[in-house]
């Protein structure tokens, strides 16, 4: 089983390296770091670099896409080279997967029409703009696609398909591999639970760093 | 407050994206990627390579060191020029963290002894006999020095070194926004909760990944 994992010009690491950690620790997997051009992708704080081990016309046929959310989606929403290649692979995957933003390019690749899916809280809006129906939910379930909401869902997301391919025991196998028992020191993980202070303080960041790029803001 | 990531050929990549990503929501933070030599690093299971933006003597004195965990540990119990630098920076450093297996590091490198700590549950004797008192828990806080257990429990530790250092409202923001709100569609995420049938399974597993390396198995 291939997996393709997308790197693009300020993408979020966690959201890639969750679910590979994740999906890679069954033997059965094959990964493959893909971005248009093969070597270093930078993150979107430019603090890391992940290598791209293949072009994408290298990785036409994988089993399992995954794309990472990052501010740098909002620049490809029209990139037809990228949108070509996630609607092609998407014609033969077993599954199409998307952490974070990442499912913003499912949408403007036209795979998410109508369809219930889910993203970053603060996309939400900009999901829906582009054709999706954003529903809540940690991870959304829609045919063969899994998508997931920010950056740490992707965790979840992963499990989740796991648990869906190879059953209960492969999935308990797995988080006990990678001791996925969290215990976060406070609870404010979703707008829901966060104090509203916090939700606003959040949003404002995140609108500053996302200027000249997003949309929707 | 320069945080200084240290890499290693083996290391696992969720144990070092986690804490950065937390980390590095910061405004406050500068982010090094580091290794003996500044270039692409390849992980435990030879599918993805992180790139250390620069070399052990290039960063000398960071106010934060990261040690991630990997199978390649083990090959470093011993190989003094990674040992001395963990020990000269540590003398400087605000706080010194661990991730999974990292701790077997700082425990060779004689900054443990007699330290409660924690690590992978699978190498919880090794750390013992490398002079360290391993203790239950997700992290585990000993003066300046943070262990965290298994891969994902780096995130749980960085979210609470930001809880100790710029308080609740920070871990909350940060938490906020990278929808930390876990739901692991099983619950076997430590030894203690897992079916011991799952647990077998996974010792065994990993105990021939390590073959070879491990000095307790």
């Amino acid at each position: 089983m291939q997996i393709a994992y997308l790197l693009y010009d300020r993408f979020t690491a966690l959201d890639i390296t969750g679910p590979h950690d994740v999906l890679n620790s069954l033997p059965v997997t094959e990964s493959v770091f893909v971005a248009e051009r093969s070597g270093p992708v930078r993150n979107e704080s430019d603090t890391l670099s992940l290598v791209a081990d293949a072009s994408l016309t290298e990785v036409p046929s994988p089993d399992v896409l995954v794309i990472p959310g990052g501010f740098g989606t909002r620049a490809l929403l029209e990139h037809e080279p990228l949108l070509d290649w996630i609607r092609s692979v998407h014609e033969g995957t077993r599954y199409t997967t998307s952490v974070c933003t990442g499912s913003l390019l499912l949408a403007a690749a036209g795979l998410l029409d109508g369809a219930p899916a889910t993203t970053h809280w603060l996309a939400r809006d900009l999901l829906g703009e582009l054709g999706a129906k954003p529903v809540p939910g940690r991870v959304v379930e829609h045919g063969k696609i899994l998508t997931a909401a920010g950056v740490s869902s992707g965790i979840d997301m992963a499990l989740r398909l796991i648990q869906i391919e190879f059953g209960d025991e492969a999935a308990q196998a797995v988080q006990l591999g990678i001791e996925y028992d969290p215990e976060p020191p406070v609870d404010a993980g979703s707008p829901e639970k966060a104090p509203q202070p916090i939700v606003e303080l959040v949003t404002a960041t995140y609108r500053a760093q996302d200027s000249g790029t997003q949309s929707d803001a």
